[in-house]
């Protein structure tokens, strides 16, 4: 039996609700929205700038982050969010029974044998279809959005953990949730942490 | 059902056996040798050299390859190997009912939908033990060996496909052989397949 699950998912491609749905067959806790939660909490920072920077914080402003925002010790907020969120996921996983969403924990727990990290794509139609249906139209194509998070996403992983995001390497299992459905997904998942 | 499986994998991680067991499994035929027979039969070229080459010719000399060994009309000996082995791989997943391991087979037959496309990989440790209980020693050591085969088959990824190798992306199930184990690998695939 795996006690943490980490899912680490391309924006787009369901994985945050593979996960919600692991999270409730598995019986165990799901931290995505209630992660953020905690990490404002113990970090004094606003829900909306954990949303906002959590993932993408060096990303969003690559090169201008490397020199400003920083303190006397040269520490940005993001580097001090990245230590508030590594302590809090490293604490979850000691408690376990739990699925993570996101915020590096793949690598964050890496050295422990009790996850199962698990990485979510799927192709760009799909992509395209499910943030519409879910989040509706904006100004920016849907192909740009998904660019474009997912691009911050993939530099703030290769800021933090020196790993390209997405590299199968990374995870026990990835899955084209496209191809073979959001079902489909969550049963492999279930299936392999019950192991 | 899935008509056609290709196996990609890293050097060192048992994807072929995992490939060959699927092929057993659902009573379909396994191209690994045999294909590399094949491509000998109709490309002229000696069974040796396609194996030697075939999934690794501009990767292993990458910068000399782009001026030397072409034709008048710029193609090399590893060019019309790949124009062999693409038109090869086509009629096999046409034919159906085939397991195909390695040859950028996954890029190859990425627009049929009658496919389920695998990467296998492992970690550093299981493939050295594996690559010296299969091969024995050399006198490189194994790691230096495993980095060496994984980096030419990148490259030559990369050459003929433009793509990634090993980025969860290409392939629509990725499993680390070395955590969950070559038989619940070859049961997930096969169970997959069976979709």
């Amino acid at each position: 039996m795996k006690k943490v699950i980490t899912i680490s998912r391309e924006f787009g491609s369901g994985g945050r609700t593979i996960g919600k749905e692991v999270a409730e067959k598995l019986g165990y806790a799901f931290y995505d929205k209630d992660l953020i939660e905690k990490i404002a909490e113990e970090s004094g920072l606003s829900k909306e700038y954990i949303e906002e920077h959590g993932e993408s914080s060096p990303g969003r402003n690559y090169f201008g982050y490397a020199f400003v925002g920083r303190d006397a010790s040269g520490n940005s907020v993001g580097d001090y969010l990245w230590r508030v969120q590594r302590n809090i996921i490293e604490e979850l996983a000691e408690k376990g029974n739990c699925v993570i969403v996101g915020r590096c924990a793949d690598y964050i727990l890496r050295k422990r044998t009790d996850c199962l990290h698990v990485f979510i794509h799927a192709d760009m139609e799909k992509k395209k279809e499910r943030i519409v249906n879910l989040y509706g139209e904006t100004s920016a194509s849907p192909e740009k959005r998904l660019r474009e998070k997912n691009k911050t996403r993939a530099m703030n992983y290769k800021y933090y953990t020196d790993r390209t995001w997405g590299m199968a390497e990374n995870y026990h299992l990835s899955l084209d949730s496209s191809v073979l459905g959001e079902k489909k997904c969550v049963e492999l998942i279930t299936g392999l942490a019950k192991e």
